[in-house]
């Protein structure tokens, strides 16, 4: 098993890919981490990191980053070396299973879409976010590759939720919903009415429970939930930031009320703030395409490349892309739109 | 100062509505609560409810009742009495300052819509809400009055936010942002790409510091927040979904961890969600209809009742609406869109 890692990806460049690559390895027994960077700055790096299994950490060089603000098109065009594309090269060349990059999550999808190598029958990927919510996790599709979807795009994520529901968090039968503005089939503009006839007349509509809402989410309704990249892309956002905006509160109004069991209180806060972070997640896996892409977020750490890398181990594992295609292939023909 | 109240609106009935009257005008002295509604009910309601202000409490019988989750005009069709169309007719012909409802929201928007009269120069009223943040507080709108605007609608939002953080929250100079999906202007749909070029090339650029994320609502990245309605309302609930979520896993992790202090722990984890519950967020205007409009949220309790007739009180104190009329009137004419 292989994949690859932009190095210099993130808000941190290279210190925490190398840290997350190495406590990647030493996990997994098959894994080998393909480092794709600057060879001059990855060679002392890896150098300065003590011991580990040189015959498991390979390095490819490519000399251009993409900033994580730049405009990916613009960027790919300036910098065709850039480690993005270089590691989209390797999975297109079947020299890795996957990639997984903190890089900018614009190039990332767009290197994706440049190799022009969907899944069988898919027409547009999307990233998935795994959520938590109260019975367990959610997977939301689209949080932020396709902002302006048809209607026969959401029913596909809700094929690549449900499988990824299936074979990576382990519910038997997942059930998808429809993000919309109230419950009522009549509820939200054109996108969403026409997705849920589409649903309703497909063979998911078994397990495609309707409209849901935002707070629907965190109750756990449903195990996959279908939206746009917009406001996927936003949810995904606000719920980084609500959770910190309230860890906070209860630091402050909670734990600052105690005084004898104020050190016990503080270090339960710490546990859920460390099983609910970002870095806890896995990663975002981009999905559609052929090959395995896990998104990291841009301020990741060490433990949130190594468990995204470790996603995208468990991903090739379960051949998550031959099941999708699988299931796609049961969905009767999507037409023209 | 006199306000409707739909005396039938919300999950509850009549009950929350009669004592959330009874508490507003215990608390201002120059507020008369007009109950719309059954009468055959109110009468006794109100017997039963011991001594009140019997002079500041009046009831204009209205037979038909909008179901939560009818739909809105088929509603209004076969009910044309019902308690919401009745409180609208009291303050198009200015037997009222202003209605508070805790009824069907989509019924109370096409209640404001039907009377056509829109405050000058505005093109489609949009629903406010107030949200708390790490600073203060965040102005967000629309939040599902309008699920398919127009550019010029968001920068309408945007004076109407703006007069709202001023006058009902004391921002001196509130700044405005606009929901997308990352900071550079380049991100997003056709909608939000053309209403940051609104927001550059208008006097409002001033305050307007640019595109925001889900992240910033809650670090009060700025006091006001436009977004199209169907975004908005997505936020909102989500908000209100994780909120609940994290106050469980408090409950249980921290406040569970402890043993000599839990009482204490518990009593402020209580009072956080009391501070941040919505029925102390006075309910969400509806604003950009000549008229005061205060929506409650469907499972509003007295305290929501109360909060949402002191909000629409204090909006009428403040002349809200002729202070948007003038500043709308600032802006340059806005063109055919």
């Amino acid at each position: 098993m292989r994949i690859a890692l932009d190095a210099m990806g993130g808000d941190h460049g290279l210190a925490p890919n190398i840290a997350g690559a190495l406590r990647a390895v030493a996990a997994a027994a098959d894994l080998t981490v393909v480092l794709v960077g600057d060879e001059a700055q990855i060679g002392p790096a890896l150098a300065a990191a003590g011991t580990y299994p040189t015959d498991r950490i390979e390095v490819v060089h490519s000399a251009g980053v993409i900033g994580m603000t730049e405009k990916p098109v613009e960027a790919f065009r300036k910098k065709p070396d850039n480690t993005i594309a270089q590691s989209w090269k390797l999975v297109a060349t079947k020299k890795v299973d996957g990639l997984v990059s903190a890089g900018n999550t614009g190039a990332v999808v767009a290197g994706g879409l440049f190799t022009k190598r969907f899944l069988k029958g898919i027409r547009k990927p999307g990233i998935a976010a795994v959520m938590p919510n109260a019975k367990g996790r959610t997977v939301i599709l689209d949080v932020g590759a396709n902002v302006f979807p048809k209607p026969s795009h959401l029913l596909q994520y809700g094929v690549m939720g449900s499988v990824y529901a299936k074979h990576m968090l382990g519910v038997e039968r997942p059930t998808i919903g429809l993000m919309n503005v109230g419950e009522e089939e009549v509820k939200g503009h054109d996108l969403v009415r026409q997705t849920y006839e589409l649903f309703r007349n497909s063979p998911l509509n078994d397990r495609f429970i309707g409209n849901v809402e935002g707070r629907d989410i965190h109750r756990g309704a449903c195990d996959v939930i279908v939206t746009d990249g917009f406001v996927g892309n936003v949810l995904l956002k606000q719920a980084e930031g609500l959770f910190e905006f309230v860890m906070g509160l209860i630091a402050k109004d909670v734990v600052g009320a105690l005084t004898t069991e104020r050190e016990t209180a503080a270090k339960a806060v710490k546990q859920l703030v460390g099983r609910f972070h970002h870095s806890a997640a896995g990663g975002a896996p981009l999905l559609g395409v052929d090959g395995v892409c896990v998104i990291c977020h841009g301020s990741s750490d060490d433990r949130a490349i190594a468990n995204a890398l470790a996603t995208a181990t468990q991903n090739v594992r379960v051949r998550l892309n031959d099941r999708i295609v699988e299931e796609l292939a049961t969905l009767p023909d999507l037409g023209e739109e």
